[in-house]
């Protein structure tokens, strides 16, 4: 019986979400968000992911490294359940497990070299930048997707009725960036908005809200199902 | 950046799988496959599992255990593409690979209490017998089911031409130790049988191969594609 085992991270993640606030709770629901997968160099060799391009969707294991330090809870409150009713941590995705390990289905865009690194390009993810990958597996659709599968908590699925406008300076600043940097920032922010990121507590709220994509610090406020990007702000 | 990681069981395995030959390839191939997932001392609360009852599938992460001391090859020649063409390890599901981790989804088909300990009851199992379980997640359909994912070297579909039939012997023998034991052999031979649990290179072969099930050896052979039981011996 092993008691204990040591794992060492094989890759790294570059990512969009630079802070917690606002991640998707799942991956696959904002299609917009992208990162990318950096091999460490023992595990960069062209040899080990041979193949993988074949693939259209990959298994990222990662570790919660953020809440490594937290510890585990026996129970949490999903916030699909609104935030109120506990449920054992075994029966959620929550961070706050033992082992603290997480798993994501994401979509492979490209598998890309630069310079000496081997790097996969992600679409679709829910990964906190500088995330310690623990594996890469191929999703396997005969194994893998159960669509009958019964039982959670949220369906996955947006609000039809939220609108979302920007102010003028959040539109021109947008446009800015995506041509300064190719990242499509104003498709981003509309599809995060569309999930309502929202903490379960404050879904009646009308506070201002910030959120931090890549370096950009982007602050809305919410009127009934009325969302409004009021500014956008590049922090260094 | 974290360099290394300790991880600790929460739970171990018993399954009919006493030994590596004929383990389906992927998960939810064999349906008669079952296992117990018994959760350790330490893990061993109500709590940690409450609500877990309300998801039909889970999914189980794990050690491959044995083969942690032969430890992981850059690339491996899986079965699904006739044991022949090498990949990257990163595109397989082979247990010879960095940390050792594989994931399955199987059917959670209840939660019993055996005494002080509890029990998650799995059904559509690749697990071999005394494997440590590193976390249990519900199976969310919204984001882990992708039908539409595209690669892979195999359907999971088993040969519908197969013929399946069992000796005299076999056939009284499964007949009485699903009597005495309650576990349905029959069901599990025919259905292991139909996926050719024969290792890539012998697809051709007429030899004679044997295999482990609980307590119980199986021998049978091949003439085209019509699979004979010869036999069945309980071993101690």
């Amino acid at each position: 019986m092993i008691e204990s085992f040591v794992i060492e991270p094989v890759g790294i993640i570059h990512s969009c979400f630079t802070e917690k606030f606002g991640i998707p709770r799942q991956p696959g629901m904002v299609k917009s968000a992208t990162a990318s997968l950096e091999l460490l160099p023992r595990f960069n060799r062209e040899e080990m992911i041979r193949g993988l391009d074949q693939f259209s969707h990959i298994w990222v294991h990662f570790l919660f490294h953020k809440t490594v330090e937290e510890g585990w809870k026996p129970t949490v409150r999903p916030p699909g359940l609104g935030g109120k009713k506990r449920v054992g941590v075994f029966a959620t995705r929550s961070p706050h497990r033992p082992n603290h390990m997480g798993m994501s289905a994401v979509r492979l865009v490209s598998v890309r070299k630069v310079k000496t690194r081997f790097m996969l390009e992600l679409a679709g993810v829910d990964f906190l930048d500088q995330t310690p990958v623990l594996d890469i597996k191929p999703y396997v659709a005969y194994s893998d997707s159960i669509e009958s599968a019964a039982g959670g908590y949220s369906t996955g699925q947006g609000s039809e009725q939220i609108g979302i406008q920007f102010s003028g300076q959040a539109a021109q600043f947008c446009k800015t960036y995506e041509q300064e940097t190719g990242r499509k920032i104003r498709r981003l922010i509309e599809e995060m908005i569309h999930h309502d990121p929202r903490p379960a507590s404050q879904k009646g709220s009308k506070n201002r809200f910030g959120m931090l994509l890549w370096d950009v610090n982007i602050r809305w406020q919410v009127e009934g199902e009325q969302f409004t990007v009021l500014d956008c702000l590049q922090v260094h």
